[in-house]
């Protein structure tokens, strides 16, 4: 990787430094047998050729060429409106940058050793085709510190706009799903497995419910990143390196143009502030932390001790020893990536740690964690999509581990319907666990006499209680996981996409 | 600290599984000489001593009494309305846990050994104080898993409410001192402080640009802290143990009369979701991180190569060795709590990570980082707001520091209004630079000739750009530095808090 | 929490400078209606009394009294030796500080309002009892900075020791019941069970396999905590404030009288490195992830769908709603820590980023993870001993879970020593598992018919493959899950411990 | 950058799973209207194209493409040893693999879309090379479980023997520095700076002192990185899939061929731990956290408030808007990458926390880390390294910082060998500080009698004490800032490296 990179920068010959925007009047010293001695030798005139490389950003943030072109030519427009640049000039350079991004998107753009970042790049190839004097116009009243901003937070913001709408479609699926097995059609009753906590059995609960719970999580997803877009949609253009613009350009004209919906309100805030990158990790980490409490549930659920699920082969893969297996990869991966997406946020959280005001190089920092967190959020959705939208359920298995000790909390409920207070039919109900499990006897198969000499108030009407259906809908509150309520639900949670 | 537990939980000399609600048919087990024995010499017929602290919460949970009271009785009102107890039975139930709450308030109650939570400790006294056959009805289709889930949401909107009071009266400091300071009357000019980037001297700024530049940030905080709040406050009550309550509860009632604004929708979501904890931190980190930088360039101005400013000695100590030392503990303690506050959310993310759904006992680890955190955030909080609050600027100090190399860029746009290219104008504004520091005469002190001859274009009124006044005053875009655009920031600012 | 401390430092009616080691000079300022006052009705002449508090130790580095007084004679001792003090004054200070020592063993130790940490507090007490002449006398040359650390390093060598033995007994457990169980007398054939990877049945290994597979994760943790421990226990004390000690103390004698193994090697690293509380931080989360993965296996097998393993009932808790619970709270317990571990190491590395050399306040914030971290690894250590000294294993069960298709690999091996290459016979192997899914036969019950229809290489003796025995024995190789193999492990264990 | 990955591995126009060397019995599942449809529509007969790419993971592992071709010569090797393939056959694919690294080498070698990692590719190459019949046997009895991790161990054993090497050269250079510049020849006396603790000036010390504190933590670094490379060079060759290679093959012959010094001793243990990796990533993470404190250090000693050094312009970048400015960005790049390393480690510790034992893929996450960090370390080890080396010091600007207060420690220490308690010295020290502020006098040039009116115990010779030389030498303890105590430093330092 380095070296392509290196081989990438450095295949001109000139010297490092040359053509460098802010460059012209460095020299380099080096320290060497007790002495500073100049470094002819070392370093031909300029950057440390490792420092050109260890300082670029251009391999990744030439991504962005699109919006810086696009911010460019507000920034150019503004100041033609205020007069610093004439309309002749604004309209060469409006014509030189679309013909940047035309060479840009026909894949034809060649970057140039010197050209450090996107901006430089942009820049230099606008001279070239409009010629310096007009071109060198261009920056005028401008700073890379608020360029960059600039950039980011535009392409973030579309970003977002296209992660939101695939977490829309996941979330679809999920209500989707939840709806449709409810009760299938060709089923006698409702997809019934066992709920877990601690991992153990707990109680009986919808398919349909457990779809949900993940639905709510993801839901709640949204709300937050659409909060989050609102932040990262705001101008900083117009704030220059730290003070403010020296030309009064319109901040609100260029604001429009670009589509941010407010303005940053303080330059040096504007240009030192990485929170919107940050957010977006944060929001995304905890986004990656529910895809992998959802992956591990599925991939539980697919191994042979549960066999409730079963993963498309899409999703799957083999192992290169052992010719029977079919492993969850994808669902592996799903939960692996939390971990990358939290060293994303992590990362970055600890570079701004304790920074100065306003813009450090540090800052620089910022842009490889945003990219590659946009990419792994979004694969990701797409991948746990997919992954949901081909699972088969495997509905007589979820039943077949449904266990009569999952309506002890029924039989409890029995009782205190009779008027026994709950903390006693909890201990009664303790008992006829321990009775059945001495015996060897299920649950449900205890005679009423054995029932009654654990309890005299059990009567006839008990057996009704060992109902696997009946104890779903008798959680019929809101929220709960009888099939109405399971419906409701799956409406709530549509509305919440809107 | 484990000493202090032991003791306060094992004093009773009963088993200690005794009077455990879930207790009963434990026994132990031993592995010695390559078989399983009964452990009776080890433990006495319950859980392991250590176990038994191990899992304990009650020494930090019992911060929330008055939470899981309120939560209980509103838990009893709607079983009450339901008919699964009567009226009378709720009226004992509230009239004794009333009771039970003023025994905390007072700091008469006595946690007794087998009291490993607070749900279990007021239950207890409750059943002494009313009887065990009406206070085993309290939990009446109600689990642990959404009681705790209850008092935690409960709580944390409380402590969150009061911290945003606390942010907004920082801010109004920020914003006071912002506007008093734009031209305080004993000075015949604003108060203008070098602008820094990559901490070095970069454009002149106003003192109240700095100071608002965090104002905006911390407002963020703000629009943040809200959102979040929201989400803390749903109600999780009527949720069950994970299937949703069988005696179909009232949730909304019981939603109001806690003063939640809205539900949990799904049941096994309820229970097994600290996202409400987790986005706090997010937040309280992503605060702290603001607050670091804050107090870095504080620390910074307070030293006495900057001295552009003095913190009141309320905030600082000295040293035991050094006499004449006075250090700025005060933010380097926050500065230093970023740390603190990240490693609460980044533990637990790091908990929640691939956890199956529901309740995993797990999420008891989501206690103890929300305590500090708001602990950490509060005190930080109203000790930045003292630091600032009583610090003093030192304007001629500020004004020492400027430096006629910082008004290279006004010089640049000197040229650039006369129409040249601001690359070029860029590139001879440097070599004004570099001619003052050959011939070591400040820039303002060059002669019209020596500007000359680095370009013709430099007239008479040159001089008039050597004015750090005139150049913040230039910067009057929104957002600028210049005085009216800090008083607009001033009252947009002001009007973020209402 | 909050209101705890307070009451106990505040109890006292004197302004809170009084009696401060470095106070006197302090004065307090106030921002009001735009102008700087002073503050005497906010601040009585010192510091805020929440300042007080956000920069108090006492309430934790208390725990350290005796660390300190060792450090303190140590430190007196050198300073006799050196004839800055005299010996008479170095008998009284030894004496004092024993008594001093007394008082906090006897738990009568008061702490005062001023004593902000336990340096503060031992030196007050010794004034009262020696008088403040001879006492004034003990600090001569010494600094704070390298006390603390010097503490601090003396306590957590002590707890890693003490750690170690723990881990040593936890790993002898492992490797007896790994070395007893590889086959206990009373079956007939080992104790095998199904080896997972993705959590998919893959091939058949020994019970004591998987024990040991942690075992050599616990003892890469032992070599490295031993590691760490060395750099633990190396002195700082006589570097000073941050110089040097300028009385030429011996630095070299006081190391050896307190147990160290070396010394620091240069002043300004002394006071200003908290490595060696990281190191032990990166080493306890790195630990602690190994004891999360062992308990998320053993939370598997626990479930009714592994069943493999039963935890005793001393480390399990039951349901405050469903009676037939019984939950692994222990291992979920220590899974969970593994989080908080990680965010003690996360916070603490965040608040030392970018920090300027030397001693700066934020490292007090390196105490608070240092004490929680030792009292988390040491209870899990004991409470992850005594679950697996305790829990019962079901062979029956993990034997009824193997699979003839997790011996597809040894009948591919089969082909191999027939001369077949390897990728042939993972196909051949491929199929003859399709072939047993399309007919619902057990692979091992497939005729020689039906194998030959598959590859004509198969001959009678393919039938021996089909045996878990067989396969488990076949991986003898060094490290593999032979009986034999598995027992020359043991022996491997069995000496990294020493 | 997902555009490109797509566009290297789908450019054939195969189906995705043809050639896979698990495939063949996979199909594609799709649920739509409530049904699970077959999808042939939407993924042709195999994996989900985009699940192809996010488990790929040859763009990154092809780095390793010569570890994975040494350890396959060495597997087949032993394999020929034990009989399993025939010594021809060896010899075959020793000279079909050596063909297939030099085309690596040459860069000719084509990546197949269905190369979806290093091992896949090397031994799909090396079939069309010597023939699948021969080729088809490399595998026989290895796991790619084992291969994957036999190459990173390989790799990154490599790599920090590297970094090993550049930290040694690193810390030449401070040593060198150090001691060249203790008392350079050209200057009447010592380099001398003021040091500092809580960034308030302290007391005066060597430059070289400054410099070596940083020596000694990075020779620490040394230390552990040692320890880690002896972890991470261990074989887990031999251990298959997770129970051990089924044709007891020589694990130490293979191990000794390839350069590792012992074995991993358990295989479910070699297959599942990434330890290795974690441990160098903590390792990385602390070693960035020196540097981003040392950088920190440089930032201030280079802004112009300190003056102290000045970086050379090879490191330095300039302004895209102000003219004037020379930015330390290496320097900042070093201290914001502290964040990066973190987050490459604090991402992979989430990833494994809670992961059942041995292989799971969520491991595969381990790669980019580890190769993200080591290209970080290295870079920034070698910036770092440039710097040091070409920094100028500016003496006459350290020694115009140096402050008579920073002497007030001497001032004390002067009444302490007139036999005054250091107590009592501390404040008198501290009223002389107080007066002279309350003068407006330089310390030192109080009189006489302005002292005596302090305390009576100051005499003529107190003159003797404001000299900063005499100060720094008094430090003559091990460890201290006096010219002998550095160089001796500097050979302890020195010798730390062998």
């Amino acid at each position: 990787m380095a070296k392509e990179r290196s081989q990438h920068i450095m295949a001109s010959g000139k010297t490092p430094a040359e053509n460098m925007l802010w460059g012209g009047r460095f020299t380099g010293w080096f320290f060497m047998e007790g002495q500073v001695q100049c470094a002819d030798l070392r370093m031909a005139g300029g950057l440390d050729p490792l420092m050109l490389k260890y300082n670029a950003s251009i391999l990744y943030d030439k991504l962005l060429y699109k919006e810086d072109i696009l911010g460019s030519i507000a920034f150019a427009r503004a100041n033609a409106k205020s007069g610093i640049i004439s309309n002749n000039e604004f309209t060469e350079i409006e014509r030189g940058l679309r013909e940047v991004q035309k060479e840009w998107e026909a894949d034809t753009f060649v970057i140039m050793p010197n050209d450090e970042d996107i901006h430089t790049a942009n820049e230099r190839r606008l001279s070239e085709i409009i010629g310096k004097d007009i071109a060198g116009k261009l920056h005028t009243g401008r700073s890379r510190n608020e360029q960059v901003v600039c950039d980011m937070r535009l392409w973030l913001r579309n970003q977002i706009q296209e992660i939101e709408s695939q977490l829309v479609a996941f979330i679809e699926v999920i209500a989707a799903r939840a709806e449709a097995e409810v009760k299938p059609p060709d089923l006698n009753s409702g997809i019934i497995m066992p709920g877990y906590t601690h991992l153990q059995r707990a109680m009986p609960v919808l398919w349909s419910q457990h779809l949900l719970s993940y639905g709510f999580y993801f839901a709640s997803d949204l709300e937050r990143l659409r909060e989050t877009s609102k932040r990262v949609n705001r101008s900083p253009l117009g704030c220059g390196a730290l003070a403010g613009n020296g030309f009064n350009i319109d901040r609100d004209m260029m604001a429009e143009e670009l589509g941010f919906t407010g303005l940053i309100w303080n330059s040096m805030n504007a240009v030192g502030d990485r929170d919107f990158v940050t957010e977006f990790l944060q929001w995304g980490s905890m986004f990656m932390q529910h895809t992998s409490r959802w992956a591990e549930d599925l991939i539980l659920y697919s191994s042979t001790e549960f066999s409730f699920i079963s993963i498309a082969d899409a999703y799957s893969t083999g192992s290169s020893l052992m010719p029977h297996k079919k492993n969850p990869d994808g669902l592996e991966l799903l939960r692996g990536k939390a971990g990358r997406a939290f060293g994303h946020m992590a990362g970055l959280m600890m570079t701004q740690k304790g920074l100065p005001s306003t813009y450090q190089k540090d800052l620089q920092e910022s842009w490889e964690p945003m990219l590659d967190h946009v990419k792994t959020i979004s694969d990701s959705l797409q991948i746990a999509n997919g992954i949901l939208a081909t699972l088969t359920i495997k509905p007589e298995q979820m039943r077949a581990a449904l266990d009569p000790f999952m309506l002890a909390t029924d039989l409890a409920d029995y009782l205190v319907r009779k008027g026994v207070p709950f903390r006693e039919t909890h201990y009664i109900s303790g008992r006829c666990v321990a009775k059945s499990e001495e015996l060897g006897i299920p649950m449900n198969e205890l005679s009423l006499e054995q029932l009654q000499a654990i309890d005299r108030r059990f009567e006839e009407d008990v057996s009704h209680t060992f109902d696997y259906e009946r104890s779903v809908e008798m959680r019929s509150v809101k929220g709960g996981t009888s099939r109405a309520s399971v419906l409701e639900q799956v409406k709530v949670l549509k509305a919440m996409l809107a």
